[in-house]
């Protein structure tokens, strides 16, 4: 029975979608999660969550028919979203990328696809991504920590994801590792602002830091060359760090120290096997992970494995089908 | 079949034992988990595994006698150690208080009882006894935070403990929370240590930064009357603080800051219900749980609930028996 319906034909085929910001990912795979096709779109934005499914299923749809099967065929869709989502609601919330109502979106599904739907955010995804076909390919414990604009993450444990009592685990870049890191604020305040470990060692805070060392004393002439006027970004001050900025190297080295000790403060809380890297930084810096490691080595008692994410964009897309499978076997057996 | 199997005589209990370095807690629970017995009696140290298993069973054959039944009749059986315990190899290791070999500690528990046996360390089964009946329960989702000595822990996610890749969740103590506690020795190196929050905020902690700022500057009038001559304790620091203490109230001060940045911490990587603190400092001292919370409440961004354990030294044992009664229920479906 269960193999009959794992046969060819796009039978067994699940979908996995990859909702961006400013780009969607379709991606369609057989029954062992082999990606048969995959589809990059400009995600439609300024819309209702109606018309973005309709729109998204129809291009879905698309890809289906063009490897000669419907929808209708597919196994089940899986769908990662830039926001907070609430399995058990259905409600879509934090997402500002998609300026969308507060509000269940499994109706909007529901009119254009009536097989399984697994929705979950889009980092969570990622790691489901990494975990099927990635990094942590077979881990049953590990950590995925994304450093790009901000910094966040998501947690995998006892083989299957931990999102926290209101889908709030893994937000790593409000970790607090230095006393001058505390809010000053009311109870309540901190929320609002960008997170401490983040706004040291994301790409914005790596850049924001280097510029205010820029403005507080002498130029580094190798930083202000490369940035050539503009805006100084964290890849002009890893470069400027390889063509000898001490100024540079100063702003990395204190990055590196507040993430080594957020690497090592999560394998004594956690325990996993192993902590992904991911995220633009970690991915244009190809010894990112490696300084990281080193500096983790030195400072953790406990031992864990760190390694950079292998599926870069596509780890949300792989992720989102690897779950459509995943609620596939639950409903069989 | 399983409410014959719970009925009267004994029939459906579970024993509980809560071992430690000085006293051992022995606990008989009915099929609800209610307590029908308990007996504290001193730990048999010095000698081997095989010896300690006789003489603990022959423990707990007596009370059962003493109750109206017998060891054979129990439903199953929970043991807490003072160590690390890997369930799957019944390998005791890291359990200094009881000097025994590195080895599978069944064998000798299986020549005294032929049921169903659960063993952990202490701390997971003193958190399983808070969810079972104490300031957790029937939580999915929470952190115990024990503070005495050392700091430690335990993680209880998803509905069960969640022990790590290697049995080192919950290793509070190393927490890193100032870049100043980077320990600057080879790699390994940090394995060896106090850790660095717990030598500032456990109790020991507490004492010796007192007994440092009293060497160091002006000696604490109101603490040197306190401590008359001996050694510094935590309790004599809180003692002080409260009597007007500027010294004392600074060194707490320090501590708690570190405490709520540890838990502030834990809410943003975890995003628990709840954070249970234990402990002889929490213990000892009613104002702790009230007065951390305060902080943490000022600094996450992530809301956690905050409570003081409910059943104190019962934990551990209540704990093993509710493991012992969850096993059951396991081979039951």
């Amino acid at each position: 029975m269960i193999k009959q319906q794992h046969s060819a034909g796009g039978r067994g085929w699940t979908a996995g979608i990859d909702v961006g910001g400013t780009k969607t990912l379709l991606c369609l795979t057989g029954p062992d999660g082999g990606i048969i096709s995959k589809r990059k779109l400009d995600t439609l934005l300024g819309g209702e969550p109606g018309g973005f499914m309709s729109w998204l299923f129809a291009q879905l749809a698309q890809l289906c028919r063009d490897h000669g099967t419907e929808l209708a065929g597919l196994a089940g869709v899986g769908i990662g979203l830039p926001g907070v989502v609430d399995e058990s609601s259905g409600i879509l919330s934090c997402a500002p990328a998609l300026g969308w109502p507060e509000e269940d979106i499994r109706p909007w599904i529901r009119r254009e696809y009536e097989g399984i739907v697994v929705l979950d955010n889009d980092v969570n995804m990622a790691a489901l991504g990494e975990q099927a076909a990635g990094a942590a390919a077979g881990r049953e414990h590990f950590a995925m920590l994304t450093v790009g604009t901000g910094i966040g993450g998501a947690l995998y444990l006892n083989g299957q994801l931990y999102r926290g009592a209101a889908f709030a685990a893994g937000e790593f870049g409000y970790l607090l590792l230095e006393p001058d890191d505390l809010p000053s604020g009311e109870p309540g305040a901190a929320a609002q602002q960008f997170g401490a470990l983040e706004s040291k060692a994301s790409g914005t805070g790596i850049a924001l830091e280097a510029a205010r060392c820029q403005a507080d004393g002498p130029l580094c002439a190798v930083l202000s060359g490369l940035a050539a006027g503009g805006p100084v970004t964290a890849q002009h001050v890893f470069a400027a760090a390889a063509q000898g900025s001490g100024l540079c190297a100063r702003v990395l080295d204190r990055a590196f120290v507040l993430m080594a000790m957020a690497v090592a403060n999560l394998a004594v809380t956690l325990n996993p096997q192993l902590v992904v890297l991911g995220g633009g930084v970690v991915d244009k810096n190809a010894e990112y992970a490696a300084e990281l490691a080193r500096r983790v080595r030195a400072l953790s008692p406990v031992a864990v494995d760190i390694r950079r994410a292998e599926l870069g964009n596509e780890a949300g897309a792989v992720g989102a089908a690897a779950a459509a499978r995943r609620a596939l076997f639950i409903s069989f057996f």
